[in-house]
């Protein structure tokens, strides 16, 4: 496997760096994972007996890394057995492994290639790259494995060595997989994290009815905006209760306005009566980032944002298959000019802490290091989806630190619903981490005991520290 | 030679790195150059006899990435023979030579630089920089060898090992110098490429003319847009009758819109009166692009687009010399928004390919390389024009593949009027990509079985499947 | 003090591209410093006997750099001695001290972190990190310095080996302390700059308060837009008497518009009648540049322009402290659209030179390099602020140097107001201009003898040239 696998995998290739990265490494290879920011479903921890399914649908439906790229040179969806609209899929697992193995070579030097390959080695004991050839032998290989109690899972979180994992959860998710985790007596740390995207985006298909479940989910009648308001505050307490550190809160661009309440309850009432238009839904959401900043002052709960996917761009995948399937694709963002409304009014409270991601990396050195590098309530984000590669870190370190400093970042968010991938993702990030500091104490830039704290840091204690974990 | 152009020019120093992107290099340096996209004039092979004129006419005045470099530090234009707007100029060859020899270590660290000093030696045999002391017997070196037939474009055509050029021709082109290549029995292939930029674009100067050109080249009268496109599908048809595989199109942006027949034929007729405007000339263009991309649906030509270059950006030197005089200055580019309608109509379409080149690398991770790891219909074309560079290409290698993968992309186009530059362009985009591969090596991010199917896919077959060649 | 600063800092860890830095550098690094453009105050030349304050009055107090990153963390600027808008602070000096040499991790990696180390180890020869444990030692140690006539200003400036440091002034001040500085002796050479923006940008608080305070100052009474170009023109011939080599101008963005005598009067008018709005105040600005322009071609003097950081940008704090507290943010810029009017008049006129600075590093390949590698009249400056930093500095080479060359560029610009760290800037530059001429000759892009020729303009003789002194 050491063949297959590299130890040295990922670190510069000049002698001296390398031997401190692999040292560095040494220290924090084994710490364990803190995972605040993710999408794996609390479903899969609830029942001690879950097992994942074929190794089709535990690789491929799911992941609409995977898919897109089979799609951009020719294979339907359809072929994959990622579900339509309604859900439904009618295909053949082995022939869409088949299909997969076949198209491997597509991934060559991207990061699905590298944590495919980590996890089939690392979890599955596959050491050898997928191919036409073997793809029915690893198909039989993986599949035995998934039905084995040590692919629960709970037996893999364990494995893993997760010290807490965070799921996203819509405000009136009544947290039902949760409840049962946290009374099953399994001593793993599985917490919410409250995303009330859906209420707070007006234009969400069905809006009005989410707003209804919100109602129900907090048992307070929404007929403006200061119930809405409330039913909010009392979704964050029932989810904060529930071992929630954060909320999540996606926005095509970072704009923020401090509207009055005049004007959001104007907008709503609009919305209420289904004459909502796109300006409100833009305005509405500006408002209530400046809101939700205000709240988790509050109470206590770290805010995110994830501004500069514009999501389902491929008109006809959409209309066919629905949400997440490969084809939310970035836009430029702006934060400077932005933001200033919600900083100007809290941007130096000492009880806020906003991490900002967005997925346009001109961003790092021009706006978030300088904004960061200056406001105490500013926290920099990982770099997020298509730049969580190894580039995609190297242009982060280099671009971020130098003005930020490493303690106004916070650390790996892994951000994946893809729970078999996890290790292979935060050992990246741990690698690119280590060389990147490495590279820093061969010029002389920083010394090795430098090296090791901030690499420490960014492997583990400042996620723990940014989302109060 | 050796010590001039050293063997392992362009490759890390580091020494692992640096041997096994010798070894890839072995393998790909003596392929064909497959010339998919570029700018040399047809007549030069048309004729077996035709010989290039003196070296400044040769290196000097053609090449706009030359003189704009010397103009920057004051050299006058006119001085180096740039003919004025009417074909018009009045030089001393030597003197001019000597001008650019006197200068030429502005150069140092310029793409300019490394391809002249690769054709100097490789081309010419002149193996030594250029500078005031050795101007004339360099150029006396170089005029005796242009006269002799070893160095008429055939000659060097066989010596280049090209296996196909494609040129660059209007869409009223009747074609002649292709026509008479054809039937000259020479079996070298240089195939026309269609590019009806001066009369979709509704602003070109005299774009009446241009129109009565098309008419009488498609034989068709043009009193309306459905006959606009007729005659515009007749000259593809032509394009294509004589070898043609892809059309190119050139846009200030990217945007596009599937706008109506009607709001088109408004359009047009306006125009066919003289009385459009900026406004209607920018829509046209977005609605034409669309109207391409259905028409190389339909013929199955592959669809080039360059956006990003505002051309003519120096008043002065536009009224005095005209077009492509080293003034056009990239501005920033968006793709996300603006290619939307189009791939709502033929994104999906396994009958499409639209090639895109811009001049914003900023493009590259953020939009480019996510659009093209999804829709079947997209590729990305190589880093163009100022970007056609080692850094260029290793931003280029870094930002795209990670998301875009390998075989989303197209291998090279030399995009150059300079034909004696043609193997120092390919060789430089080699040795680039073998050491961008030997780096993915030996920090094991791939296998040195990926990097040989990388680096031969970049440097030879992606082009030629893209393109159908 | 090897060990703490090692000689081979910020060089490439490979062995021969260090080597061959460490040659290069060897042949810059006594070099005496060019400063064409800072912040330094004169007033400390004025007086022989001048001292800096305590160890906090010089490293803290002043530098927005520092104080930012620890506001950033949590400590309130009161802390350190910023003093308010009225210039009052309260504070325990040794109590500042403190707490920075607590945060003082905070700086690992950052310039302020490099920077600081070279001052602490060869001003005042401590050599070891600061840190909680030694803050008040080493506090003892620079304060008794301090007082030491081996630290004025003079000694410094003369053991710096300072040829020659460019103040930034306004266009109303009467140069009293360079007068000082002339009559006093003193061959140092210290010459002011002209910066107008209080007076030409209208929205400055207090607008009419300078306009006074110029007319004074030029002896010409403001009526009109003519007066006022009047006395801006009698200003800059008494900066030039007195050593001026460049005038200096900040604006938002880019933008020029040659607009008439008539518009622009038109405008002073309303401002001078305190009617002016946002509008009038952006026109005015761009109006102005063009102005500038064609007074720098009629007296000679260099023209900067430093576009895209909004000031200012923490309402609170710049309400409590005011101005330059390290909460001016960059914004994005654009060149090619905006500097066009500019150009269409002055660009190709060989009398102009107009150095273009700014914080969005996507400008450099797309936009800068272009443009100044076609204008004879402009040239871009060094990596500013934020990107005065090895990154910043390699980002710059990479993406400048091939499109523009080094000969377009204008070596180095310290732009402190931190005297004592301007040898450790000049040193950054200049190991990162000696690494990265290494890594292309390493490479064989260029070779030794080009190296020694771009490390020494670099450093040096480029400054020189473009500012004429």
């Amino acid at each position: 496997m050491e063949d297959f696998l590299h130890p040295d995998r990922f670190f510069s290739p000049d002698p001296g760096q390398r031997s401190i990265a692999r040292d560095l490494y040494e220290g924090v290879k084994n710490l364990p994972l803190v995972c605040p920011h993710g999408h794996v479903d609390p479903r899969i921890f609830a029942d001690p007996e879950y097992r994942f399914g074929s190794p089709t649908e535990l690789f491929l439906v799911p992941d609409h890394y995977i898919f897109r790229m089979l799609y951009s040179r020719g294979v339907q969806l359809e072929e994959l057995g990622v579900p339509d609209r309604e859900g439904k899929s009618s295909f053949d697992p082995r022939r869409a492994w088949q299909i997969f193995a076949d198209h491997f070579y597509l991934f060559t030097g991207t990061p699905s290639g590298i944590w495919l390959r980590d996890e089939l080695a690392n979890v599955f004991g596959i050491s050898g790259k997928l191919h036409s050839g073997n793809a029915q032998e690893v198909y039989d290989q993986i599949d035995k494995k998934l039905h084995s109690p040590d692919f629960s899972p709970r037996s893999l979180f364990a494995r893993f060595n997760i010290e807490v994992l965070c799921t996203t959860d819509a405000a009136a998710d009544k947290l039902e997989f949760h409840k049962a985790i946290q009374s099953s007596g399994w001593d793993g740390r599985i917490l919410p994290t409250f995303r009330p995207d859906t209420v707070v985006n007006l234009d969400t298909p069905g809006w009005i009815n989410h707003i209804h479940k919100l109602e129900e989910a907090a048992g307070i009648a929404i007929a403006d905006f200061k119930a809405f308001i409330s039913a909010l505050e009392e979704r964050r307490g029932f989810f904060k209760s529930m071992g929630a550190a954060a909320t999540d809160h996606a926005a095509l661009t970072a704009q923020t306005l401090d509207l009055s309440d005049l004007e959001m309850e104007t907008i709503f009432q609009r919305a209420l009566k289904g004459k909502s238009n796109k300006e409100d839904a833009a305005a509405f959401t500006t408002g209530m980032l400046v809101e939700m900043a205000r709240m988790s002052i509050d109470d206590g709960l770290v805010m995110q944002l994830h501004v500069g996917s514009l999501r389902n761009h491929n008109a006809e995948i959409y209309r066919k298959f629905g949400l997440d399937k490969g084809a939310d694709i970035p836009v430029t963002s702006e934060f400077t000019r932005s933001l200033k409304p919600l900083l100007d009014r809290f941007g130096n409270h000492p009880g806020l802490t906003l991490i900002l991601f967005n997925l346009d990396e001109t961003t790092y050195a021009r706006e978030l290091a300088p904004l960061a590098g200056h406001y105490p309530a500013l926290r920099i984000g990982p770099p997020w989806w298509f730049h969580d590669s190894l580039n995609g870190m190297r242009r982060f370190f280099d671009r971020v630190i130098e003005t930020a400093g490493v303690y106004n970042t916070v650390g790996f968010n892994d951000d994946t619903r893809a729970f078999p991938s996890i290790p292979a993702r935060h050992d990246v990030w741990r690698r690119a981490a280590c060389d990147w500091a490495a590279g820093q104490v061969v010029r002389h830039i920083i010394d090795r005991e430098d090296a090791e704290q901030i690499v420490e840091a960014l492997s583990y204690s400042l996620a723990k520290q940014a989302y109060n974990l």
